[in-house]
C-alpha cells in the first residue's frame, strides 16, 4: 500500500481557517479603528521592496530576509517590517506633505530563518509611525496608543516597560571607554536579558569599585518615576543625563494621558532594532508570557531615504495576540442553511434576500426533492465539522 | 550638482495611499460581506506556497511565477492565485469537513513578467470557491454571487458574460477531429477576443462547408437563452450537446435568483485558466471595459491533492474595480486637530478621549505655548496636502 502523497503547506508559515480569521479580522478592525480615533492614517506597501535600500535600512540582518531576483536580475527582498517602507513612501510619494505625518498599518512581514526555531516566517504587524516629531509628547503618543490598541485587541492585563537607547550608551561610554566589544557584549546580554550572564562578565572584566557599582546599577533601574531620579545619579554622562530627562518628561505626558499604571521605566531595555535612536518600549501581556508589542524612536531612518526627520512608532505583535488572548469570540453568525427544491426554488431565493437584507447570513442548499428530504426525517439536521458548528440553523423552505 | 539618490519601489508594485486605502478596505468590506451574506466563511493562506504542488497546480504558467529558495533549498512561490491553496487546505487541513464547503478570500497575489507590459506584479482578488457541488444550481450559485459581489464593490453597469468549455471542446473535436494544433490555434484566437484571426484562421483551412458554418457559427453564440437552442442545432457531438443542457439549467436557475437581467451566454468565451472544466464566466463593467471578476468551475483541481470533488468559484479584480469605479467615496471621516500646551494637556487629553468615545477622530497637537499660537493668528489654520485635506477642523484647546 503506497503511502499517499501529502500537499503540505511549507514550515513557518499557517493557515488561517475561518473561526482564527474572524478573529483575526476582529483584532484588526478593532485596533486600526483605535489608530484612526488617534488621527492615523492608514497606508498599504508592497510586498516586494528592493533589496538595496528597504532591505538594508530594514535593521533586519541580512540572513534573516527572503531574497528573490525579478526579472530584471535586481535583487528584492519580502518586507520584514513596516518602519523602513514607511520612510521611503514619506520621502518619496509623500515628499510634498507636511510634517508630522501620523501613518498606521496591518500587514504581513517575513523573516526568514526563525521558522527553524518553530517561529513564523510570515506573519502580521498592525501599528503606527509618527514623523517628524522630536518631542515628549510624541514618544508618550505612541506608547499611549500603544496602551489603547492593546486594549483595543482584547489585551486584559499587561505593562508597557519604556527604556532610552541614549541612557545605555552614554553610560557605557562612561564605563568602560574605548571598549566597543565589551559594551556590545554587555548590551546583548540586556537584550536578552541574560542578567545572570551580565553579572558574570561584569565580574570577569578589571573594573574599578566604582565602575562596577554603575554597571551593576542598571539592573535596579526598574519602576516608576523615582527610577529616573536613580538614573541621573548613576551616571554623569551628558548624553545618559540628557535622555533621563527625555524619559521624566515622557513620564509626566503619561501621567496626563492616564496611563501611568501601564507603564513602567526599564532602563536594561534595548530594542532589538539597530534603527533606534532613543525611547524605545516593549509591552509584556501578563497571561501571554512574551512581548506584544514593541517600539521606539528611530531619528536617522529617515535621512537614508532623503527625507531627514525625527520619528517615532510601534507595532503590536498581531499574531502573538491572536493566538494568546482569548474572550475575545467570533463575531460572525452562523449561517441559516435555507433549503430548497427546484419547484420553490424562485421563492426560497426571494426569501434568502429578504433574510440578508435584515442582516442574516443565508446559506442556499438545493436538494432534488424536498418532499423526499422531510420524509426520511434529514430535513433539519446540523453539520458539526472538526471545525465545530459551521452553521446555525436549518430551515427547509416549503411551499406555502 | 549631484543628483539626489531616488528611492524608488519595485517596478509592478505599488503604494497605496490613505484615501485609495479606504476605498480599498471600503471595497473590501462590503464584498466580504456581502460573501458572508450568502454564508461563505474567509479563510487566508500562506503568501509562500511549495512550488511542486502549489505552484504547479495553480495553473499560471511558470515563467510568471515569482519563486525563491527556502532555507532548506526547496523552490517557493509567491502565490499566483487562491484557488490552488484552497484547495491544498480543503484537502488537509478542512479534509474531515463534509462537503460542500464554501469558501471566500480576499488575498493579494503576484505574477511575474507582467510588471514588463506594464500589469501589476501584485494585485488583490476577491473571491468565494463552492467545494463539493456539482449541479447547475452552484454554477448559477457563484454566477449571483459574482452579480451581488461587483454591486457591492460599487460597479453600477456590468454584464456577466457566460461559456462552458465543454461546448467548445466538444464541438472542435467534432468538426477538426486528430487535429489538436488548430484546435488550440482557434482556441488562442477565442481567448484572445481575436475574431478577425479567427475567421483567417478557418478562410486557410481545407474544410468543408459543413465544418466553416459550425466553426464560424460559434462567433453568433451571444445573447440570451435562446443560444442555447442555437448551439444544440449547431453541433451534435454529445459533449457539447451535455454542455450546453448543462448551461441552460445554470441560466434557469439564474432567472429564479432574478439576476438573468445582468447575464448573457457567450460560447466563445474560453476562461483564461487551464484548469477550468465546465461554465466559464467574465464580468465586463460598462465604465470600465475591462474584466472586473472571472470564475468558472474546475472538477480535476482538488483531485491533485488528494480529495477529488468538483468545484467551482470566481474572483473579483479587486485592483481593477478599485482604480476604476468612482463614487465609492471615503467614508475614513477626516480628524479634529485638537491643539494643547503643556498648561492644559491633562484637560486636553481627557477631552480627545470624551471625542473618540462620541466617535470622532482626534488627532493631538502639541504647541509650545497656546498664547503665542493664537496670539500670532495660527490657531485654526487647516493643512491641505498634495493628498487634500488631510485633516478637518482645529480646535484649539484654551483653558476653561
Amino acid at each position: 500500500m503506497s503511502k499517499p502523497k501529502v500537499f503540505e503547506k511549507p514550515a513557518g508559515v499557517r493557515d488561517y481557517l475561518p473561526f482564527a480569521v474572524d478573529k483575526l479580522r476582529a483584532i484588526e478592525r478593532r485596533v486600526l479603528d483605535c489608530m484612526a480615533g488617534w488621527g492615523y492614517r492608514q497606508i498599504m506597501t508592497p510586498t516586494m521592496e528592493y533589496y538595496d535600500t528597504v532591505g538594508v535600512a530594514s535593521s533586519t540582518s541580512d540572513q534573516k530576509l527572503f531574497k528573490l531576483l525579478n526579472n530584471r536580475g535586481t535583487t528584492m527582498v519580502l518586507r520584514s517590517d513596516m518602519t523602513a517602507p514607511i520612510a521611503r513612501v514619506v520621502s518619496s510619494l509623500l515628499k510634498e506633505e507636511p510634517l508630522p505625518l501620523r501613518l498606521s498599518y496591518h500587514a504581513n512581514v517575513f523573516r526568514a530563518i526563525e521558522e527553524e526555531a518553530g517561529k513564523e516566517a510570515e506573519f502580521f504587524q498592525t501599528g503606527v509611525e509618527l514623523v517628524g516629531d522630536d518631542s515628549a509628547d510624541a514618544d508618550a503618543e505612541v506608547i499611549a496608543l500603544a496602551v489603547a490598541s492593546l486594549q483595543a485587541a482584547g489585551v486584559k492585563s499587561f505593562k508597557i516597560a519604556v527604556g532610552h537607547v541614549g541612557f545605555l550608551n552614554g553610560l557605557l561610554a562612561e564605563a568602560v571607554p574605548g571598549r566597543d566589544d565589551i559594551r556590545q557584549a554587555l548590551k546583548e546580554g540586556l537584550l536578552h536579558r541574560d542578567y545572570v550572564g551580565y553579572r558574570e562578565m561584569l565580574a570577569e572584566l578589571s573594573l574599578s569599585q566604582q565602575q562596577h557599582e554603575e554597571l551593576e546599577g542598571i539592573l535596579r533601574l526598574r519602576g516608576g518615576k523615582e527610577v529616573c531620579g536613580q538614573a541621573l545619579e548613576l551616571s554623569a554622562d551628558p548624553l545618559a543625563q540628557a535622555s533621563v530627562k527625555h524619559l521624566s518628561q515622557v513620564w509626566d505626558a503619561l501621567e496626563d494621558f492616564g496611563v501611568a499604571e501601564h507603564v513602567m521605566i526599564d532602563l536594561t531595555m534595548i530594542g532589538d532594532f539597530s534603527y533606534y535612536t532613543g525611547m524605545t518600549f516593549e509591552g509584556y501581556a501578563a497571561e501571554l508570557g512574551f512581548p506584544v508589542c514593541s517600539g521606539g524612536r528611530y531619528d536617522n531612518l529617515l535621512q537614508q531615504f532623503g527625507r531627514p526627520a525625527p520619528a517615532t512608532g510601534f507595532s503590536l505583535k498581531t499574531n502573538r495576540i491572536l493566538d494568546g488572548v482569548h474572550g475575545l469570540d467570533s463575531e460572525a453568525e452562523l449561517p441559516v442553511v435555507l433549503q430548497y427544491d427546484v419547484v420553490n426554488r424562485k421563492r426560497a431565493f426571494a426569501e434568502a434576500e429578504r433574510l440578508r437584507q435584515e442582516g442574516k447570513s443565508v446559506l442556499m442548499r438545493h436538494v432534488a426533492s424536498l418532499g423526499d428530504l422531510l420524509a426520511s426525517g434529514q430535513g433539519g439536521e446540523r453539520r458539526p465539522g472538526p471545525l465545530g458548528p459551521l452553521y446555525g440553523d436549518i430551515l427547509t423552505f416549503v411551499s406555502f
